[in-house]
Parts: structure tokens; C-alpha cells; sequence
């Protein structure tokens, strides 16, 4: 039993997602989220720049006295790859494993897709850990750097015109290439998972790369006894690196479906 | 006669095409353009980071041994209005009061758009540049921030449905409010004027902020007698903080119309 909380960070908003799924498994868990709003998003900046990035970010949340860290960004994720090892001083997640294995389970016809930022699917993170799991299945990466924005701007919602051409744009890369499953490599693509899923037919499993490493998390934690056994619904700590908390404070309420104004606050990233 | 170049300043891209607009008027001048690509985009920022991102770009700029400093991003010039005084060392101009300049001589109807990012259209400094100069002007702004990432994923060229369909959608805004002038107040939307053109109609004129800085400044210059009188065409030199300098180089060597891959160069702009 361990009652400090779990720490998850994201570029943004997008790990939004993680937090709300992690708080439907575990409700009693105490949550401290990080943000990087001042510097996203992520997904096109280099490799050196976003380690640094990832370095300070996973410093303050280690300062918060956090039981595990989640990195719920696809792009900060596929960054970490092979610079983390067992040597991290608590249990620490990102988000590749959990959806690969995930993939992995689903695939029948062994072709798998991903669609991230430019960054993670550069990076080819997903790729390579599916390829470790099992080493049959073909995967097939799209950048769809675009999508960040348009869920960002609120171009969201199954009849959004605009987000279905880009979508339409970018999925056609897997026509020749006979997917079953498809993952969705970044935190903010789930909120357009409608139109994707329309795009792509009903045979195409979408697996949700937040959902599964939440699921994944809870039974780690559950299996190593670190769950929080209080009798209370545990809380969310809101950070952002941007003093501009506004539109984190209100696209975060739609996103958690409760107003979280007033408990979002200011962290100078730079200082870590 | 002064033969230090000319610093060139924005969060990334959008500046070259006052570079270019500078080549053309002022063939003999050399420029130093620094792209902030590490920290882009500015847009969706709040003052107090904008305003620290911005002190360290004119600070390398200003160690670079310019005679002049334009600081092209749309977005950065909205939040130095009021901050940046006779105080300064050497020649200093946002794209503000050029463009302002322009809208005002260009209206005769007295209704003039402004179309920005968030941070540019909250700040309103279009708004008030063009009060102070022509108190009867009715001004209304309107932030159409996706523009500069599909500008920026090369969604541009006149037949692009997508970015048809979202000015279509920003600039209904203005369709109750009669305007005959509009600002492109940022220096991405230049690339897209075709499409805003085709939208807003002829009788709108459409003033191009970085192109009316481009030649404010040459007249500036040529009045202080500050002009490079060497006989040959002028150099670039590119910098940018983003290690990742291979998008930067292939992008920039489009909108420069020459290639630029080999004379960009990476800054550690943190260091400023």
C-alpha cells in the first residue's frame, strides 16, 4: 500500500485522456499532472531539445513525492526510448509498451498501423518495441501532424468536414498496406478516434495508446501493492508551465467533464 | 553609411518572407535572421514567456553587431507595443506600425480587419496603432491561429479545399462588419493571401504587414543614411534554436526561392 500519487506528464493537454481513464480504474488514486504548456507542442521539435524537455519535467513531478510516473506523450514517449531503463528510482511508464502489446493481442492478419506526430513516427518507437514482441508482424507509421492542431483548435466532432479531408489525406497512406489495427500514437487523437474509425471501417481495431498503458498501470501497481487503499475519491493536481492557464483550465474541464478552474496551477519549468 | 547587416527576428519561418521582401528593396544589405523554431509557435503563449523569448532573440541579434533590428513575427511585435521605447540602442520596428500605416492610407470606408493569432488579435496593438492614427477608424479583429499550422504542414496553393473551408469559417466573422482593408498581421498568411483574396473579394485590399515593414524600413534607412554602399549583393546568415535544422533549411529554401541548406546554423538560444 502506498498512498503518494501518480505523476503523469504530457506536452499539454492530451494526457487529459490518461488522467480520465486512470481516475475510472483507480478511483482512489491521488493524481499530480504536469503539463508542458509553455513549450509545446512536442511533436516537431528535435531530439535533443525534447530530452532536456523531458528531463525537467520528470524532475519536478519526482519533487512532488509521486509513486510512478506516467509519460502519457507519444512524442515524449518515443523520445524515451532506450534512455530508460531500470535505473529510473521508481516505477516509470511511457506510453509505447502498453499499446504495442495491446496491438499486438489484436492484429489477426500481423499489419499493424500507427499514426502519431512527425517525431514519433520518426522515431519509430512503436515499430521496433512490436517488432521485439513479436517479430512477424509488419508495421506501417503516418505522420498526422496536423491532427494535434485541429483537435487543439477545437476541430473536433464526428461531422467535422475539415478534420475528415486532412484525416481522409493521411489514411490513405495505408490503403496498399491491409492493416487490422491501428494505433493512435498520441494523447490528443482519441478525441478524433469517430472520424478515424469511419475512415478506416469497422475491421480496423483502433487501440487507444493512453487507455492501455492506464489499464496496464493499474494492474502493475495493483500486482506490486502500491494501490491506495483511502476511503476517499483521490484528488488531481493540475500544473502548467505557461502563466497563461486559461485555455488549459477550460479545454480541461470539457476534457474531465468537472470544472478544474481554480485548481490549475503555475510551475517554472525551467528551474528543474 | 553603414555596412553592419540587418537582424531579422520571428518564432520561425514566417520571417523569411520579410527577408525576401528586404533582398528586393535593399539588394547590397546582409541580414541575419534568427528563427526561434525551438520555441514556436508563439500564438498560443502567454505575455510573460512571449516577452522572455523575445528579450533573448534581441539579444543575440544585438551581440551579432546589427545596425537594425525587425522583429517580423506578428505575434512578438503585439506583445513589445508599450514595451519598447526610444531606450533602444539602435533602430528597432515591429511590423505594427507599417502595416497600420498602410491600412490606414489603403481604407475609405473606414472599417479595417485584422487577422492574427490568439496572442496578436487579444493584444489588439493593430487596433490601437491604427486609433492613435486615424481616430475614426472602426477596427475588428479576428484570431484565426490554425492558419499557421496549415500553412506550416503545406496546406497553401489557392486550390487547397482544407484551408479553404477554415477561412471560410474565420472569415465569416467579418461579413456583418463591412470592412474594405485587411491586415495579414501575421507572416504566414502571406502564403495563403490567395484564398483569403478569393474569399474577402476584390474590393477588400489586403495589406501584407511583413511587406510594409520591408518598405518602411528601406526608407528608414535610406533617410538615416544608414545604407550599405558595397557593390555586391548582400549575404544571409540563418539561425535558428532548434538542432533540427533540416525543415527549417528545406521550407526556407522554398519560400527563399534559393537554397539555403549549409548557411543555417543552430544557436543555443537559452545561453541569451
Amino acid at each position: 500500500m502506498d498512498r503518494r500519487g501518480i505523476g503523469v506528464f504530457d506536452s499539454g493537454l492530451g494526457g487529459l485522456t490518461v488522467v480520465k481513464e486512470l481516475r475510472k480504474i483507480m478511483p482512489y488514486e491521488d493524481i499530480v499532472y504536469f503539463g508542458d504548456t509553455a513549450r509545446l507542442p512536442y511533436g516537431t521539435r528535435g531530439r535533443d531539445v525534447l530530452f532536456s524537455y523531458i528531463k525537467q519535467s520528470i524532475r519536478f513531478l519526482y519533487e512532488k513525492d509521486v509513486k510512478a510516473i506516467i509519460v502519457a506523450c507519444g512524442t515524449a514517449s518515443s523520445v524515451l526510448v532506450g534512455h530508460v531503463g531500470p535505473e529510473m528510482p521508481l516505477p516509470f511508464w511511457t506510453v509505447i509498451p502498453a499499446a504495442s502489446q495491446a496491438a499486438v493481442e489484436a492484429t489477426v492478419n500481423c499489419r499493424v498501423g500507427v499514426i502519431g506526430t512527425s517525431a514519433t513516427i520518426k522515431s519509430d518507437a512503436f515499430g521496433r518495441e512490436i517488432g521485439k514482441l513479436a517479430p512477424m508482424i509488419r508495421v506501417k507509421g503516418v505522420a498526422c501532424p496536423l491532427f494535434v492542431n485541429l483537435v487543439e483548435n477545437g476541430y473536433v466532432g464526428r461531422d467535422n468536414e475539415v478534420t475528415r479531408m486532412v484525416a481522409r489525406d493521411y489514411l490513405s497512406a495505408f490503403e496498399d498496406f491491409g492493416i487490422d489495427t491501428l494505433i493512435l500514437g498520441c494523447t490528443h487523437f482519441p478525441l478524433i478516434a469517430d472520424i478515424v474509425g469511419d475512415i478506416m471501417g469497422e475491421k480496423v481495431t483502433l487501440i487507444d495508446s493512453g487507455r492501455e498503458t492506464a489499464k496496464f498501470v493499474a494492474a502493475e501497481l495493483r500486482e506490486k501493492g502500491l494501490l491506495n487503499d483511502q476511503q476517499r475519491h483521490g484528488n488531481v493536481s493540475y500544473y502548467v508551465s505557461d502563466k497563461n492557464m486559461g485555455e488549459f483550465s477550460m479545454i480541461g474541464s470539457i476534457f474531465m467533464e468537472e470544472h478544474i478552474q481554480g485548481f490549475v496551477r503555475h510551475v517554472d519549468i525551467n528551474q528543474y
